[in-house]
């Protein structure tokens, strides 16, 4: 059986998770406590990041190889279209949340409440949460830009640009992070990735200390 | 004609200009001062960034979806290895170059150094200068004991993974920030890399108000 090394709220290993969900491959979840840089995790990953995938026999890093491998080794069902413009538009998107959104959000909202906590790093910086609140509203305007003119957010079908800005909106939702009043096209788009069976692993989360926000796994928020 | 939209010490964009040239497509490129938000840019990439390029008709941003279209529709010569497994490694570390990398040691040196001077946003923070420095050592470590195990970078065949790296070190190269005496091997992987036509574009580059280092160009350096 596959075995993940992860951390509950991170966007990068629940995109992973999804993507194993999505194409029912069983797999062993194990929590790790990667900044405390515990050196058999470190030579797992010299970079010292989760997710962490043991697959096939061989140990993989970073989660845009992971879902690429994870594709291309279980194609079916697909998260990723056959056409290779298609395809880019699905990568730029999946690069959209993984660095700009989680730049820009992300980090600044979850990895102050959170992260910083977990690790003992301090108090939040009220700067980053209020730029983080300031600039998931134009996410959630550039989200609905696209949804006016596609079913899913890179096209016609779902695909792993879904699955990543899922990841990390419901991270963020998580701890009420996310205004849903915002966009309607959004709230459906969300509710229908939310109550695909491959979101429900991801809607049992509980982390320690920090209890989810009451909507969190309602499927009719 | 391609048409690439980029800056030159972008470790992103010269990942993609080595792509291209390596699989002699020709491209035209564009110097964007993306920092500048000009709207038409922002039409075409709304995350504001190079490099954005425009080829077959259509325009794609986020460096990773651009090589991995290139690869795709131009698969000779091929920057990628068939073996899913392989592949997967090339992946990880270009996401090492670009993500780890990137933040520890191009983000802390060049953008300090040159991109703040270009924008007029002050001048270069020490403390990011120093950290970049002392990262880099270990970076370079870290490509000797992967050098020490392997011909290129990711396995036996140059991928991908040595033009991330190469873009990242050249990039530094051009201000004298990267010490070559640090390793043999990962010197050596560079003069291979630096002797191949494909780069010839990128050692002829001149930033005004940055002269390049006197080795910069030099393939015995």
């Amino acid at each position: 059986m596959a075995r993940l090394f992860h951390v509950p709220l991170s966007p990068f290993c629940r995109k992973v998770r999804l993507s194993l969900a999505e194409k029912k491959i069983d797999v062993e979840l194990v929590e790790e406590r990667y900044w405390e840089e515990d050196p058999e995790f470190m030579r797992r990953n010299p970079a010292g990041k989760v997710p962490v995938l043991k697959i096939d026999g061989v140990i993989m890093a970073e989660s845009a190889a992971i879902c690429e491998y994870i594709e291309e080794t279980r194609p079916d069902p697909s998260l990723m279209p056959k056409d290779a413009i298609a395809r880019a538009e699905v990568r730029r998107l999946v690069g959209w949340f993984d660095d700009k959104f989680h730049h820009e959000v992300t980090s600044k909202l979850l990895y102050e409440r959170v992260n910083k906590k977990m690790m003992k790093l301090g108090y939040p910086d009220s700067k980053n949460v209020k730029a983080g609140s300031k600039a998931i509203k134009y996410h959630l305007d550039y989200m609905t830009w696209l949804l006016d003119h596609r079913r899913w957010l890179a096209g016609d079908a779902m695909s792993l640009a879904d699955f990543a800005a899922a990841a990390h909106l419901s991270a963020l939702d998580y701890n009420s992070d996310v205004d849903w009043n915002r966009s309607d096209v959004v709230k459906d788009w969300y509710a229908k990735i939310k109550s695909r069976p491959a979101f429900r692993n991801i809607l049992a989360d509980q982390v320690p200390g920090f209890p989810p926000a009451k909507h969190y796994n309602d499927l009719d928020f």
